[in-house]
């Protein structure tokens, strides 16, 4: 018996239409974003990849995009899981800097390594600057584990726990499960699933809004590659992510 | 210790803006019903209503205004639970048709008796007419439940092991629960916590995206009435739906 996966990114958040560093800051989803989810779950629907359960984050641009895509697939009644382990990449001191400046400021070395080394997180932020989620009630049950900064191999420490105490669970009781979820904890994902190398997950890049199925075996292995539900679209948004910053 | 319980009813739906009997029918907010349920999430994040729960329907109308007034009050990261006991009533036979042309055919007392009357349902739906919702996935669990019409005291009668056994536990553990649902749904709610009679509920009109706030006791009674964050607007409001029809 084969368990099916669908992965969806967030519809283009305001940030990333200003080519701002995000991370855990709870920016909303722009008017093309919000199309971008219809569009998403109306994908869903027609190719009848419909979600029984879905688990998002504790992030207005990956609940909206499942609220909106869900809506749109005619499966907004589905049970609702969170986690803050499924958020975005913390990404420390660089939270609200614009990535064309970062990229001047610092250089082309220095940018990507902080954008893509699997294991060197930026500057961490400070617990009263600007952009700092500390103190927020959607994360006063974490304690020690609020992070301040991440790299990918933090993201990928705080997901798995995840990945195998509740979404596989699901998968494994037969449910077809949507992850509503961003950029790099789905990089996570992949990552785990296709066990890319520490040094190839810095190529893989994951476009806003395009569902992407796997189906798993009982072992959580994929049966064969991910497929976007539009692959056309989904390959020309790639190469777009990958020159953020240019 | 008290707990703090908060209702809302869907904003304007389709069919409430072309005064059609819904019932279970699956329609949308219009833009209307989407300001409202906006309207609905500023009030609760300025009067400090804050939910660390919400409990909706299975229908569109509530999940949606769910969404959309959690954005607003910035709570859209909370649990979700969800239940078809908490849909609107099945209005049977009447679902689709038009209320003011429905008070012409059957004249006022017949009209006011489906509306109004505590134990007398409409005539049932057909399994295969156009707006049944036999055989639609979310209701797939339900089985010989599965209604085909309702009276006020059917909607009770399934609501009530879902108030008990899902919200109130909520309200034990501490938590401040949104109920997002429907007129009928939040009718039979507030005839259990304020103890209406039979006969005295027939004259109680629950306001679209308007939140009120119980406050309860240990025993889960109300320790005063009712209060709309807005109460004035809701006056007006339930005004209106009572002369809906008219």
């Amino acid at each position: 018996m084969t368990s099916t996966l669908i992965l969806l990114r967030h519809g283009e958040s305001e940030w990333n239409a200003k080519n701002l560093f995000t991370g855990w800051v709870d920016v909303d989803l722009t008017e093309k974003g919000r199309r971008e989810a219809v569009r998403g779950g109306e994908l869903m629907r027609e190719s009848g990849a419909l979600p029984d359960v879905v688990h998002t984050s504790l992030q207005r641009r990956a609940i909206s995009t499942a609220c909106i895509a869900l809506d749109a697939a005619d499966r907004h009644w589905i049970p609702v899981r969170r986690s803050w382990r499924l958020n975005e990449r913390h990404y420390g001191a660089l939270q609200g800097k614009d990535k064309k400046q970062t990229l001047e400021e610092f250089g082309e070395e220095q940018f990507m390594l902080w954008r893509r080394s699997f294991d060197v997180p930026p500057p961490p932020l400070d617990d009263d600057a600007e952009h700092s989620q500390v103190g927020l009630p959607q994360y006063d049950d974490l304690g020690d584990e609020m992070p301040r900064t991440e790299c990918l191999k933090d993201v990928i420490a705080r997901f798995l726990p995840y990945w195998e105490g509740s979404i596989v669970p699901d998968l494994r009781a037969g449910h077809t499960v949507l992850v509503a979820a961003h950029g790099n904890s789905l990089r996570a994902l992949v990552k785990h699933l296709d066990r890319i190398s520490d040094e190839d997950i810095a190529g893989l890049n994951i476009p806003t809004g395009m569902p992407m199925v796997y189906e798993l075996d009982d072992d959580m292995r994929p049966t064969a590659a991910g497929r976007y539900l539009d692959p056309e679209a989904a390959a020309a948004a790639a190469a777009a992510v990958a020159n953020q910053g240019r």
